[in-house]
């Protein structure tokens, strides 16, 4: 990780790592790794853990959505911000990949879920949590591929990518936050579920998994945290903004020093 | 409401009101308005209506939630975006008037649901919704005290102000979406409640209350969608420009051409 040493290229604010960035991604990895591990935990102590065969299938779907959809999209959404110096291809493609092992941790997630179900002759998608679900997912995979088309395939002219930028980046913070916000629903449907009338009873499992639904919360809202700032954001690299420059002057007429 | 009109003092990007804007505002009240609505509708079909006296005591909270931390919270946020041409006084003094109507009502429902919990002998703040409330409620109140002491006090300097600024508008947002998600645990608890197995056989009132679930996420998103874009911010007034200009002159040594 790059995230620690001085930047090179001195373009517009491109002078260093800020020096709090760090250590905010940091306590974000620790708080997602935490929030995984207590997923499974919780699985592991109150649910009999975890098979693909049987009744443990259902437990598959938390497991697999708290690692691909929370955990692993959000740190998909950090690598601009983490990896502030290195060359901005590099880092398209593994923002990229990352979004790869999300979904496919979370179609395994998606298919054990309805697998469960038929076996066991339950409806589908009757619940507000499932709703959500597959509106997350369906926007995460439009997003995905609408991402891939403008910045990886090499077709889009450099306006296009500049204008469709900043809707890319919303969707992708709000697809986040709703897939955090399903993950609650979910965690709040299996503990009314099972505990019913003993939720109110301070169960040991209900209050732990009160404590993972605060704990998710808040791994939303530091990853939000952390992109926020404009300051924190990836500096153009000397290259990238002379082309930039020259592209601007080609195509507006301005002369570079305007701004 | 002035958004429509054009700015008369055109400082930096203060032209005109965003073309689009006035637009998504409007969709945004009317979103706003149906989520009110339904949440009226929901609880008058299927819950028996509103009193504060007996069992219906219980309804008076989702409805102020929805009203309080919902569509008034939403519409405080959005104040800065909707009269962009007017003194910053008075809309910083709408702001927190909204917010203080949307903290009385919400108060008033957290009131009428611990009430009924002490009539019915129902334990409290057992749920993640009931713990994901306190917290927002708590969050909220603190929001208001530490913005009304930098923002509308006369004590703190234009510094301060500058400093506090962007984690008061971050905060904000979060609190607002927050409130959005509990409202949604809350929704879900209430029909798991009721509904217990009958929610899976798509239920009138199951289909009615995930409809409104989405119709929730839709007026958050849509307010953070409108918050979002550095170009709808409100621009600062032609006097407001000088002031910081010269304040900048005076404290950082800087010529107010040098930006």
């Amino acid at each position: 990780m790059s995230s620690g040493r001085l930047s090179m290229e001195s373009g517009a604010g491109a002078a260093s790592t800020p020096r709090a960035l760090p250590y905010f991604v940091a306590s974000s990895q620790l708080l997602g790794l935490t929030v995984v591990a207590m997923t499974g935990a919780w699985l592991g102590l109150y649910r009999g853990g975890i098979a693909w065969e049987g009744a443990l299938q259902f437990n598959v779907h938390p497991l697999c959505m708290v690692i691909g959809l929370v955990f692993l999209q959000g740190d998909a959404l950090l690598v601009y911000r983490v990896f502030r110096n290195e060359a901005k291809r590099t880092t398209k493609v593994l923002h990229g990949l990352l979004h790869v092992f999300a979904f496919v941790i979370a179609l395994v997630g998606l298919v054990a879920v309805f697998d469960y179900h038929k076996k066991e002759g339950y409806a589908d998608l009757y619940s507000l949590h499932s709703w959500c679900g597959i509106l997350v997912f369906a926007l995460y995979f439009v997003q995905w591929t609408v991402g891939f088309s403008f910045f990886l395939f090499p077709g889009a002219s450099f306006s296009l990518r500049s204008r469709y930028r900043p809707q890319h980046v919303f969707f992708g913070a709000t697809i986040f936050l709703l897939s955090v916000g399903t993950a609650l629903l979910g965690l709040k449907e299996a503990l009314l579920f099972k505990l019913g009338a003993d939720y109110s009873k301070f169960e040991p499992e209900g209050v732990l998994a009160n404590t993972l639904g605060l704990l998710l919360v808040c791994f939303g809202v530091l990853v939000l945290y952390i992109l926020t700032p404009a300051e924190w954001k990836r500096p153009p690299q000397a290259e990238e903004q002379a082309l930039s420059m020259d592209f601007k002057t080609l195509t507006e007429g301005d002369s570079p020093s305007s701004q």
